[in-house]
């Protein structure tokens, strides 16, 4: 381990099942490793078209304001909540889990009046919760909320959230960061004005891009504001000048041309295989997964219907270390897994089979080299590791 | 040019000597393509480490604080701002170009009371007048200015401007995006507060990644401010327990793994050139294009010490049409070369020898092309494509 850093860097080969980034396929490295080109070429210019019309249809949108946030799915957090909110705005955000609590912190930092709406995690959002709250509070601007918790396995009604949102007048935030391309997504069937996501889950790209959508009711507020979007970088109005797809384009920012180049090949092929296909192949591989737990006497966190196919929260038994399993598995297996976060750490493993991931030859190799940890046989490696 | 976005997109080859992004090295490019591996990977937190030697390194500082912001120098610049000033705070801008101009409306939208002091762009930084500036104004808190001006060719003296803002008392804040890596940057013997960098000037990585660093003054300064960092994704305390360094480290967002392998090997190729080498290597590309401009009776915009080598503002002669002479470059020669910007649009052309770009080779294909160009031999192209 004694290395220096004059020494190029090779990455080992791991099997990436944990809460993301999710393994990549070679066709979106190859991509990646594309000769870089000014972000300003009319080439790059026409593949940043096709980027916003696969990230439309991946969203099932026809919103104009669709494109790449520069950074990773965090910015695209800062990014739709920056732009909607003004100081003083109320916004009712539920909370259960890790990236809830963020959008808490994001839009209070941002100078909103936060009303935090609590769920037990592992449970979902219950939108007849958030129909009271809008009820009890008045004059509530938006409604913010997690599509799919990365930090539970936990999915919830996205649709029913952004009908009751509407009955209210208020407009929605919807964190899609672990849902995109994993299980449905139907942005204007249902009514949701402002979505982010990010590159590294069920698309299967690299991490660093964070996909958003602005619907046309957001983009009319953002334009009406009393006052200017706090980050100049993240204001729509200068960016989509940018990603406007015309040629009389404005200098904003330098696009991260390689980095569109692997989201541009991860989307190409998501769209080849078709999203209804990547859907399922979602949900088959998390029913592997589930039959393979269960003969390993594995249980869930989560309830069936609220289950994300592509995050699998695992109860750890009582008879296993965590850490030193997680261990053993990374580094004698070459299998990543995630931790639990905050009220869940120690208490459950992360599965994720998020894109490349959700494929069956990946979800054996995991069931396997599960059972051999569990079974005592690799000792020698587990106590080496921890 | 009717394809469909299911078809995988093929980066034409570019000569990239505009503005940025420069040429990235094929190993670099190779380096990016590795296999994807966790963030909270050990051996990516290693990694994160090396880079971060490495950084410091190439600004000469022994900084704590210095990392690469997971955006474009543009989110550097909103990460160096937004983390110092406060509501109503002081700061003093020198503007004389397009980032100058840039850095006010950035601090502007984060509340502070921006002062700004024009300068003729094409002319540097007068420390005399940021001197009397701040004998006029009192309480200000910053001092930001650009270090190499992108939209213009000019360096400013980085170590006057300091020490003046060190004797009234304000801390600086440096735009090196341009500078990193193709002139001398000192930090500390400087005594600079805080700076931003990109990826995709000198250090010939490809875009989407910002070396930025705070000084000790800074992280005290940013310790003790009375409200919170507006963004939470940019707020360096927590993000330094994310880049810190060791294996305890707090989860704050998804680093850009790929990104960083390229950073990592684009800094690796720096120091085994050398620091000094690679600045004498910008020095030499800059005296040969200038040798052959005075041949083809062209000037630059600059006057002789305050040119940056790395950045050559070219006077239009009145005789050629500026955007079809471009295009030809591009279309028929796959040289990039960059626009104008502000009130220089049609009057300069920005040719940028910047990290790979800065090579004899590159130097002498750009001045053979103009020369066909401007001598009319590729008319038949220049009516085509114009």
């Amino acid at each position: 381990m004694n290395r220096s850093y004059l020494e190029s860097f090779l990455p080992p080969t791991r099997l990436l099942l944990g809460p993301g980034p999710s393994p990549v396929a070679p066709e979106v490295l190859t991509a990646m490793a594309g000769p870089t080109i000014g972000h300003l070429d009319p080439s790059f210019i026409g593949l940043m078209a096709e980027v916003k019309t696969m990230l439309q249809m991946a969203f099932a949108t026809t919103n104009e304001v669709t494109f790449a946030v520069a950074g990773p799915g965090s910015l695209g957090m800062d990014a739709c909540v920056l732009n909607l909110i003004e100081p003083g705005d109320k916004i009712l955000i539920a909370r259960n889990g890790v990236f809830g609590t963020r959008m808490c912190e994001v839009a209070s930092r941002g100078g909103a009046h936060v009303i935090p709406l609590d769920f037990t995690w592992g449970t979902p959002v219950d939108p007849q919760a958030i129909d009271d709250a809008l009820k009890a509070h008045k004059d509530v601007k938006f409604v913010g909320f997690v599509h799919a918790e990365t930090s539970t396995g936990v999915q919830s009604d996205a649709a029913a959230i952004a009908a009751i949102a509407q009955k209210h007048g208020a407009l929605t935030i919807m964190d899609a960061v672990t849902s995109l391309a994993g299980i449905p997504i139907k942005l204007d069937e249902w009514g949701i004005d402002a979505v982010y996501s990010g590159s590294q889950k069920c698309l299967s790209c690299p991490p660093g891009l964070s996909p958003v959508s602005f619907g046309p009711r957001a983009v009319e507020h953002v334009k009406n504001r009393k006052t200017r979007v706090l980050s100049w970088f993240l204001d729509i109005t200068q960016v989509m000048a940018y990603w406007g797809g015309d040629k009389a384009r404005a200098y904003h920012h330098t696009a991260p041309v390689n980095s569109l180049y692997a989201l541009h090949e991860s989307l190409r092929r998501l769209h080849t295989e078709g999203l209804e296909a990547s859907l399922a192949r979602h949900k088959a591989a998390h029913l592997q997964l589930l039959d393979g737990l269960t003969k390993l006497g594995l249980e869930l966190l989560v309830e069936e219907p609220y289950r994300l196919p592509q995050l699998n929260a695992i109860k750890i038994p009582a008879t296993i270390n965590d850490a030193p399993l997680r261990s053993a598995l990374l580094n004698d297996f070459n299998i990543e897994i995630g931790a639990g976060l905050g009220p869940l750490a120690g208490k459950i493993w992360r599965v994720g089979l998020m894109g490349e991931g959700a494929r069956p030859e990946h979800v054996s190799r995991l069931l396997q080299s599960l059972e051999t940890l569990m079974r005592g046989q690799w000792t020698e490696a587990l106590s080496l590791a921890s």
